[in-house]
C-alpha cells in the first residue's frame, strides 16, 4: 500500500477539521476506513465493567447497577496482515508524556505482547501532533531512566509521526507497516 | 511445544472434573494457563454494553442504566506466536451444530478475519467432546449446503478434536499449532 505525498491544500483542510475532534474519534474514523476498505480489522475493546444488578423484563434484560473496571490491557486490538496489533491512544497537554498514563498492569501487558511477537504501541497526541511510540521504545525508556514522564524529544527521536491520508487524519497503519518492516529486517 | 500422550488414569480424572464445568470456565482456565506459562495471550472480550445513565459520586462513577449489545465479533481474541487469534465457544445438546448460533454479522466477521490472515475458529462442545472447527470449514459448509445445522460427522471429519494436558481440560492451543502448520504448508 503506497500513499501519495501530502499537498498543502489538503494539510489546511486537515488542521481545520481536526479542531476539537477527540482523539478517540480520529482513531475510530481510521479503523472504520481500514475495515471498509479491507486494510485491517481493528476495534476499540468494549469498556470493561463489573455487572452488579440485572433486571429481567419479559422481552429484555436491563443492567441497573454496574461499575467501571480498571483496564489492564490496551484499548484497541485487531489484525493486520495476519499479525496481532494492540495499542492505546493518549493525549497530553504537557511537553512530555506522563508515564502515569500507563498503569503497571498495562506496562506488564505491553512486555507480554512483545514477548509473543505482537505489535504494540501508544499513539501520543502532543501539541497538535500525533506519534506512535512502540512498546519496545517505552520499555527501553523506563529501563534507562527514572523519570516520571517521557520528554517530547525522546518521542520525536524514537517514535513515528502519524500523517494523514485523504479524510483519514490519523493514518497510523502506514506506521505499522514501518514497524513490521523493521521487525522482519531484525529477524 | 510437545505434549506427552495421555494416560488412562489422567483421562478418568478429567472426565470427573469436567462434570458440570461450564465451557467458558474451561476456556478461561486454559487461557490463564497460557498466560501464566508464557504460551499465548488470549482474553475473553468484555461484554459489549450500551451505557444509558451514569451517576457521578464524589469518589466514583456508577452505571445506573445500561443494556446488552448484540456481539458482532467473536468472544475471545489475542496473540499466539505473533499471529492474531479469534474464536468463540458454543455448546450444543443436539447431534449437530445449529448455524443459528452464529449471527450474520459474526459470519461476515469470520470471513473478514480470514481475509486478513488471522486464525479464526469455533470451539464446539458436543456430547462431552470438544472440537475446533475453523472459519474456513464453517464457510465451506455454508457455501456448499443449504442446511440449518452442521452435522456432527462433518465436524468430526473437518474439525480438530481438543484433548487435555495436565489440569488443562481444553488444551486448544495444540490445535492452533496444527492450523498454523497447515497454513504455512499452503503458502
Amino acid at each position: 500500500m503506497r500513499y501519495p505525498s501530502s499537498n498543502k491544500t489538503y494539510q489546511k483542510k486537515v488542521s481545520h477539521a481536526n479542531r476539537g475532534m477527540a482523539l478517540e474519534e480520529l482513531i475510530n474514523d481510521a479503523n472504520k476506513y481500514y475495515l471498509d476498505n479491507n486494510i485491517a480489522i481493528i476495534y476499540k475493546k468494549s469498556t470493561p465493567i463489573g455487572i452488579v444488578n440485572v433486571k429481567n423484563d419479559k422481552s429484555s434484560k436491563t443492567i441497573t447497577k454496574a461499575y467501571f473496571k480498571e483496564p489492564s490491557t490496551l484499548d484497541y486490538n485487531g489484525v493486520y496482515k495476519g499479525r496481532y496489533i494492540e495499542f492505546d491512544a493518549k493525549k497530553t497537554e504537557n511537553k512530555s508524556f506522563p508515564l502515569a498514563n500507563i498503569s503497571a498492569h498495562q506496562l506488564e501487558h505491553i512486555k507480554n505482547v512483545i514477548n509473543h511477537q505482537g505489535v504494540v504501541f501508544i499513539i501520543i497526541n502532543i501539541n497538535q501532533e500525533y506519534y506512535v511510540l512502540t512498546g519496545e521504545k517505552i520499555l527501553s525508556f523506563t529501563n534507562s531512566y527514572q523519570r516520571k514522564s517521557i520528554p517530547i524529544d525522546y518521542i520525536k527521536k524514537n517514535g513515528y509521526k502519524i500523517t494523514s491520508y485523504r479524510n483519514i487524519l490519523l493514518n497510523y497503519i502506514v506506521v505499522v507497516d514501518e514497524i513490521l518492516e523493521a521487525l522482519y529486517e531484525k529477524n
